[in-house]
């Protein structure tokens, strides 16, 4: 059985939280809850964290053990240089998710300093975007 | 039952014939016929073109009535204003789909005109990024 | 009788289908019926195509011949060095008509390669631009 | 009857004195005392300035009860904010006219900070843009 | 008792005729006959031009004897290298004011000219914004 | 009465102890202390933190709650899309300080991603500027 | 016998037609039937199109048998990353020609993105440049 | 005898008042009253203004008649495209000049609209750059 | 005794674990190990983290105290304003270290927000450059 | 019979030394003695200096009496105005080679200082290059 | 008596050999000899050199003993830091001239090194340029 | 025992005449005599040149058989697309160095063609950073 980690960057903590008549009032804790269930041959953890540091302190404890990590990495991904060279130092695959589609955002959120590293990427498709990015690890 | 068009941008015909060494012999069009046992509930068509204006006309063609289509414009992903003013003028949801990680390919191919306009954006998954797609409209 | 081409670019065939609540469901060539009446003294003819080639086959065809042509090229506006390069190749006098104003839209459409090549611009009248260029002509 | 003000920024007074071997001996006041005649249906009045505050002055001075300005902004078109502030201020439409093919021109030409905020811009016909704008009220 | 000139630049005399159902239809002036009594401690001033020179008259005018200048500069403030020179030649001390968050306006409007030379900068608290420049000098 | 709090970001736990013949050897809690017989009308509070994370977690702790914070993120505000994202996500209003004049310093300070998402900015005050932006909060 | 095809892109059907006074009113066609006489050693072939498709589909075409392509992208050089994707995925070495020394003329010119992908790039010696890259197939 | 005109612009009319210490007491008058000893064979004229405007004016009226302006647009040098105009639609020749070294001082200074239309420039000379300016026209 | 410290940036505690048949499998502590037999003249002291934070909080608390740092602020080096204020705040000098050649990498690996406030800079030379910096400190 | 220079710059004396290998023995004067035979209605020179100064000495030298000059500046192609200016200054024809392609290396080689000067402009062809140049002055 | 040296850089040699029927046949060996009966009062050289080195050779030379020197750097002009910082080594003052108006001409003749080390800057007056210079040393 | 040259660019023999109250009366003849003391194991020579060429050609000579080459290459670093071509052309490594911290300077200075290819970079430790060169020779 694949072991994934799930991983969210900062403010994705607020999910659920953040004007709630438009993104629902669920949390992605309670998303989360949701996938085992549509991935039964999936062992999956989840993991937020507001701090870069933490992040990547993550990335290198499961980098070399796990079958895949699901990315978002929220604001860091346009301004973090140190996650993507920890993406380069593990050997665990990394696909990256975004749920907005950052290209139709500010012109600063074209860019991932993470892209270039990642093993696939998924944009736009809101929560949905982390079930394709599991469903690739099947 | 869904109507979806898988439609492929330039030199995407060369597949299977370009270094099969590398890329392996099979067409895309060998390809495209393992997809409807995978997915079942989905009636899918495809149409290739080398030529902007073709890819423009089967849109306008299919981009009102058909439940969706995936999308791999190529080159012209990185210079058409005109396919992405397509994406914007028809109906039916556009997914992008890149096989390469063109993130991780010269610093002309980061930019996408279709970005802004797509449902949806896969990059990097190889042909497994058609399903992935795919899978977003079941 | 002067002899005048009408020569619209990609897109521009949507019009009367496209947010038809929005734009109306007049299409540009119900709408290009209506001008014979209001020019009698221009002999107008009209071309639509969403191929770059098409377009530059066609400013070669009626190029040498025509008295002018009133050239909304749409999205090739702003990415066709070769529909400039036809208009200097040619004689006749091109008018550069718009129909919204680019220039109040994203920052890729500010910029016309066919500009510096037209004989005068017209930008942001709606469908009335085509009837002042024409008008220029008289 | 509708009031226009044809509105004219710096150095626009030297028509008719500016190397008249090649414009031409006709000052813009001459010119403009042909206009009556060709639009018999418009209250026009005529106003030039070197001075931008006097520009700013006149529109704030018009821009609530007159029912058009065609403005030709001279150079103050590449590098006055305030212009284009004081049309969005008002309430009156305003028709951007450029005499000459500013495209064609120093790059510094081909930017406009007017233009956004324009009704309408016509560009490259000479005097006969004014006519052009003029007629656009009718 | 403290001499402060409030410095209002382009286009700030519409306040209050410039969309009333959304500004209010109170004037700058009108506002200004509120602060006496707030700021009984100071001996304040006001002047508004559309002028750029009228601008720099005046600021060389008050600029060696008054106690401080609240500016506000208006579209001047992203184009006016003058009005940044007069100010370093100046001897009173200069507070930048904004009534609108100009950062989260377009690109051209986030670089102030006069910012550099500024011995304070306030941005984006409404009318409110000149009450804490006068504050600032108590 | 209403809850303030007063967010410093990196480096600002530094003032007092760097250059004391400069900066005085006043540290900024000692200066903290000063503030509630200034307004007592409001509830204080203060938190400094080095790392970009723990700033995230608290503007998340009490951006739901407080009245208002006032914030100077330090060399954070020209680099952090995630703290810009974090005022965004959040209801309770931020005000921008910045105790010099960031604008007459190197230009990657020019540069703030905060700015955009303020209720107001104050900058080049001094420790003044904490006080005007506590007074906009009366 | 070696087989080589000239292919030239959009507006090169011009030549003969386009100001005769200046560039003569040999077409292309008739230049090229001289070459067999210079070049008995190689069997030539010649297309023509201003559709950017159309020269897809022949490098295609001929690009995994032919022993040489000379190609002329006219405009098509400088905005189409589909020819350089096209030349990269066949296997005929391919030869940039330019009529025009391209480097003196526009900005815009100076970009090739066919050129990282040419075998051998020969620019400003007119027809003669023709000449020059057949006999680098000797 | 040559007519000629020195014409200063923003900010130098503070000569002799601005930082006495460093700059001296003499103001510009002053020093233009020691020229035409220095100059017995030119007809020297002279005229400020902080107002752009006033510039252009005085430009127009003298620029058909008078042999010669020297020109030191200050500030304006670096923003006015509407100066730069002018002195390509007078016929008397324009010499720029400026005090300090501006090519030494902020980038925004190194630029010149003036520049290119000027038949000579000096720069970085104090005072007296005037004199040689005004020594060319002998 | 000289206290120094030598501090390790993010994804630096990979070194020995990432592509250990590259790399070598040793460790930095390890590495570290033979520094005291190396530099008996030196108390050297060592911490790696990779939070930002972490490293600001490190070099405030050593900052007054040690005679040297030796800095490897790894993947911040390219992106942390708040390291370089922090380097400006401290009065122990900074000596920055890199093991790789940066300038042979990615352009944003070129640029340095810590290097204009560095003591010395020493790169590409691998572990060696480390015993460079402290050799420098003898 | 036709005077030719063949001028070398900066390293291509190394041409046969550096990585054998894969260059091959062969230095450049070797090649050039294979020349004569090639071209017999030629008059050959060669010259080769690794001095900027030596290459425009040589330039003036040859540049009035010389029928054609062939030059590959190495890297001053790409940052050497006066090669430029000088090629501009003399009379003789200049045809611009490269060995490698020029375009398919780093950014910086992408722009010659002399293209825009050059006669005509040979890239890519190895040594064979200069042969082809050669051939266009028969 | 002052001692002044003229400095000429590349190309300049080519003065009356360039074009002689436009620039003259004049040389500037010839030009010098008329400046002492110019400027009795000054004892002036005169050096040329193409080579970048031979110039910093000279500037050394002279730069500790010269009372001034007249600096027309040619092309080196444009690209040559070293002799920017030969400028700053030296105690000699320099004055830069330029023969043409190198801001009406292309856009890298814009921008000189060596100005901002300049003691003065006189440029577009032709060979009356170097005299300008050399009144300024009186 | 290792063979070593110390090379070193333009203007660095002006060192000890160079404002010498700053810089001291030491020339770097005078310091280099000193090294041989302290690294009796290498094998030390010295060059020095202000000629671009003449770097080259002793980076040649002494490129195929010395044991290290230290390299100085004063502004040359910045513009000399030659020097580093040499360097790639040789098999001597080269370690770059700067005596003053070249990134807190211009920002021409902040880019080092030489870098990329340098086999290591020390910067800013003045004098002593080319005996940390040294040292790493050994």
């Amino acid at each position: 059985m694949k072991r994934i980690l799930i991983l969210n960057g900062p403010n994705l903590n607020l999910l659920g939280r953040r004007e709630p008549e438009v993104y629902g009032s669920q949390t992605f804790e309670t998303y989360f809850e949701t996938l085992p269930a549509l991935f039964p041959e999936l062992d999956l953890a989840y993991f937020q964290s507001n701090h870069e540091g933490a992040i990547l302190d993550k990335l290198h404890e499961v980098g070399f053990s796990y079958d895949g990590i699901v990315l978002n990495a929220g604001a860091y991904t346009h301004t973090s240089v140190a996650i993507a060279d920890a993406i380069s130092g593990i050997t665990t695959p990394v696909i990256e998710v975004h749920i907005s589609n950052v290209h139709a955002r500010e012109a600063f959120r074209h860019h991932s300093f993470i892209s270039p590293k990642a093993a696939g990427i998924i944009v736009g498709f809101g929560l949905k975007g982390y079930e394709l990015a599991l469903r690739s690890f099947l």
